[in-house]
């Protein structure tokens, strides 16, 4: 049996904020756009001197910190990410085993995914970690997508924010297991949330909600059915903070707001890192079992079980 | 214990060839240097309208086409690349999975890797398959460098090839069982071999060389060491074929020249494709038992072995 959990995680949002008040005024958006759609009140900021790797490392660095021989221990590096440094080769992860001077020893992959990539990251790292009989990992997020925002776009000016996290994965020790989990793809609107030629990040908003409102609330149902549980053994509905709206609709379909809480409204949608954001946040340490669900770029979806552990 | 293996083996190499004679002649290099050195007499190329995306989907399709039914039953599609259509977000298997209309229950994700990809890409697939108990996954290998090799550079254009691969993993059939795997990375060298903010692809020959010609012998002898074998059991050692002065390097090193082919003579160095192309071209079929290693990009190795399996 799989005894890989996750013990601890660490995260990096940089200190810059934009205000999106500000922005509003800019874009000539009435303010309460911010309170009714996207929920942010301020997006987090890298500068801009630091790429995907610097926010990498600055991540694993404060999960190092707080776990003493980290860097001597760890046998496996993966970092999500679809905004590598460079042109993307080599990945971002291998750029990351040479800025922190890790053992040779350790495997380091990247995978690119987006708003989904935690929760598809859990199951590929815990898999891989169970199949090698690697006993440490560490997970991280990074994909500061500030840098390929188009000036004055207001679909995506409004709604990212810059950030990082480093899941650290041991065989023992308290944290959470992760139950069986739910993946799935409609690359047939992989157009809706795209990077083109521009560099410049397009987002059809209306068609990533309704996809969005049309899958999540499904996902959470075979989440249940695949790890056999009731809604009502469920503390917390982790979803991907894309917006608050979003959020929202996804408590109310699924007939549980007091338990599906929009977090983010000071950081902004950070992609893949906004899940484990929200964990590290110290927020939601008194619930015993989560069900997370990521989803967005690809479009693509994930959700899982995080079920507390002891020891 | 994990039944997934190998079932079978698809490729997609483009029709279009240079011949490398006369691009010796168009460089200033002595044609010697083909037969000394790189050992490509000519390189794949696809045509300048067929990108990471139709590369994947034709080695796709060349599977589907043996293997009925293939788009309905698979499960998972991994891409392996660093070169994703667009700007790489969505990711590649985002946009084949669109492309070949896949069903949406269809868990999709790239891996970044280079060299070392194939090998890595196994591990990582089998662990995940295994885990969330899905049967039936198709991992990709498509990483077309002719688009980023810099007109002149001699580094890299005698060397690098076009082709994609599909390997299909399956829990029942004849095909391959793969064993314990080893991986390691060289981050402090990732500048060794990058893509540069020009858009080209720079490599420092005799850094990589050297690397490889370090790691790789010693890489050979861990997988012997974690699977429990001994040299003399091993049918064929299946290296990247990076060149052939380093394939033959490595034969002579772990001392076992006939049993260390070089073979991509008429196709070029293809990144993650060369392992996987090789084995599906038959010329192996009569090996029960081979260790093959991938390395390059990153600076990145892995090492396994493959077993026949008959059912």
């Amino acid at each position: 049996m799989n005894k890989h959990r996750i013990t601890d995680i660490a995260t990096y949002v940089p200190e810059g904020r934009v205000d999106t008040g500000t922005l509003c005024q800019e874009f000539g958006v009435a303010p309460s756009f911010i309170e009714r759609k996207t929920g942010f009140r301020n997006l987090a900021r890298c500068s801009p001197s630091e790429g995907t790797t610097e926010l990498a490392v600055r991540a694993f660095e404060n999960l190092a910190e707080r776990n003493p021989g980290l860097a001597e221990r760890v046998g496996a590096l993966v970092v999500i990410t679809q905004n590598p440094d460079g042109r993307g080769l080599p990945h971002a992860s291998a750029r990351v085993h040479g800025a922190l001077d890790l053992p040779k020893s350790v495997a380091a992959f990247d995978i690119s995914l987006g708003c989904s990539g935690w929760v598809y990251g859990l199951s590929i790292c815990l898999g891989f970690l169970a199949r090698e009989g690697i006993d440490v990992g560490v997970l991280i997020t990074a994909d500061p997508y500030s840098a390929i925002l188009a000036p004055g776009d207001r679909d995506t000016g409004l709604l990212f924010g810059d950030a990082a996290t480093a899941t650290l994965i041991e065989t023992t020790g308290a944290g959470w297991m992760v139950g069986k989990s739910v993946f799935g793809t409609d690359g047939g609107q992989s157009d809706a949330l795209e990077r083109r030629e521009d560099g410049y990040l397009h987002m059809n908003g209306r068609r990533v909600f309704e996809f969005s409102a049309s899958v999540v609330p499904k996902c959470v149902s075979e989440v249940l059915e695949r790890n056999r549980l009731q809604a009502e053994a469920i503390d917390l509905f982790l979803m991907h903070q894309g917006s608050r709206y979003i959020v929202d609709f996804i408590a109310k379909e699924i007939k549980a707001p007091e338990r599906t809480p929009f977090v983010s409204n000071q950081i902004g949608n950070t992609v893949s890192s906004s899940i484990p954001l929200a964990l590290a946040s110290g927020t939601f340490n008194e619930c015993n079992r989560i069900l997370a669900v990521g989803f967005g770029v690809g479009l693509s979806w994930a959700g899982t079980i995080l079920e507390k552990c002891h020891d």
